[in-house]
């Protein structure tokens, strides 16, 4: 099962360490506590529609932004699973075609 | 505020019109009730990450693609509002700069 908060997780994190940021001036920023956001880029709680306006606002980055990069983290994850549901013999077969 | 639940409530009510599904089929599909389902189309209530999996599986839309659709409206709601925010002779200035 392909879990929205994991990728956000992913997302926030690699955002604020682009900007530099830790996780205590996100926490001020953002007037979030610093192990809830922690957990949030652990993906293991669920961030409120509120507290990701925040959390954006903290990163000075849109939420537009937030979600398409979590799309494109999504969509990779889903090729990849879908991959290992073709059978091998039908996988190597792919192989050899897209070769030829 | 540009609340992700708002936008994530309307792209699945549409994936579910598309489909020609009802509430009842989709809260059927999904093991969901049929109220807490219609509270997060109108963008009142969060879905867990969980939940928001299983409404994808009912709808047979892949998460990345619930996803960018959301990241679409939400990039047009922030357009609207950053609009709003330049003084209204800025945007006249604007208007006639890009006619010339």
């Amino acid at each position: 099962m392909v879990l929205f908060r994991r990728f956000l997780g992913d997302v926030l994190r690699d955002a604020r360490m682009q900007r530099g940021l830790t996780l205590r001036e996100v926490s001020a920023g953002a007037r979030v506590s610093l192990g809830y956001i922690s957990e949030i880029e652990r993906g293991q709680k669920e961030a409120s529609s509120e507290l990701l306006a925040s959390l954006c606002a903290a990163l000075d980055m849109p939420l537009s932004d937030v979600l398409r990069e979590v799309s494109h983290l999504v969509a990779v994850e889903e090729a990849a699973a879908a991959l290992t549901r073709i059978p091998v013999a039908a996988r190597a077969r792919q192989v050899v075609n897209s070769a030829a």
